[in-house]
């Protein structure tokens, strides 16, 4: 299927984000920047560090105590290790299905799934945009996973399911702290998440 | 009231944990170990660190994509952030509440709580058993949070209710890495996860 154009808009700027691949912008806090599913049932793995210390980052184990919920409601913040407000959801629309339960895809992932050789992942992509910056051995945060779908059961078990955003889909989120925000499309193609076609996302800073 | 007396054991070692304090052992793949709550209602964090390099450590989503489940089974693994098996999950005589959902208590959530002054938390016994085993700058991983009753509502909302561990109620663990162990007694007294009364726990060798 060919990807349909992805819309000229106003942001400040605009990043491409090829399927399986990752990418980073730093923003300033106050600031806001929105993920966009580009063709539409396609995940992605984002991250967000403190530019000053980076082993301050985004913590889901810390933003589900921060709001006694699995996932942040838009107004609600995400805090980092340190319970300090890094971002806020403030828009999401997409059909709403998000998680912060799961690790980024990494190569020992894909070795499990029975995949022979190099396989790309969103945990290397993530480590390849964070090394560019400087960093070259980061802690590797538990990421919020955009546009994914993992039901949980009322027995506690979870199930890995095609996402249902659509092209142009999107979330949006304001900056509280400067910081490194890094996107990867999620590189899973031997489970359903991506619909068994990885595709492409885009980053926008919006102001 | 008088805590009853710990049971006598065939335990190879036992380690009384005063409440509100944490300690760790060095456990070799093979071995079992117990937790006990020794007086009843009582939450601990567990922690495994790989021994031969500490930044391989037991991790929440990993262990969560590992069984397709919130908390493993008995039976079960628990994984290391590098996907390899470090516990197996092996008896549990309490009445089965465990999470893996909520990060380590520490100086600011007890800030934030609005404590005046030190508080102890677990996460600082943690650094604290760590730095004595000769690590003073460990990543701090979400833990295994032992007999502490985290119910998720319909729509993701997390509730804190009281442990209803009895006296002597235990879980139990193989080791399957070389491993530092570190359990801390919880030292939360502002929610009512422990009662409001934090005790102690024992943590044992059996093996």
């Amino acid at each position: 299927m060919t990807p349909p154009p992805e819309k000229e808009s106003a942001a400040k700027e605009h990043i491409h984000i090829p399927p399986k691949e990752g990418r980073g912008i730093r923003v300033p806090a106050g600031s806001h920047f929105k993920c966009i599913d580009v063709e539409g049932a396609q995940c992605g793995d984002l991250f967000a560090f403190v530019q000053d210390d980076v082993r301050e980052y985004q913590s889901a184990e810390h933003t589900r105590v921060h709001n006694d919920r699995l996932f942040p409601l838009i107004g609600e913040e995400f805090v980092t290790n340190k319970r300090r407000p890094i971002l806020t959801f403030v828009e999401d629309t997409s059909p709403g299905f998000q998680d912060m339960l799961i690790a980024a895809c990494d190569p020992t992932r894909f070795e499990g799934l029975g995949v022979e050789g190099w396989h790309p992942s969103c945990q290397e992509n993530l480590q390849s945009v964070m090394k560019d910056f400087g960093f070259p051995d980061i802690e590797i945060p538990s990421p919020i996973n955009i546009f994914t779908r993992i039901p949980i059961g009322k027995d506690g078990t979870m199930s890995w399911e095609p996402a249902v955003s659509k092209a142009g889909d999107s979330v949006t989120f304001r900056v509280e702290i400067d910081s490194y925000i890094v996107l990867t499309a999620c590189a899973q193609d031997i489970l359903p998440i991506n619909d068994l076609d990885p595709s492409a996302l885009a980053l926008e800073l919006l102001d």
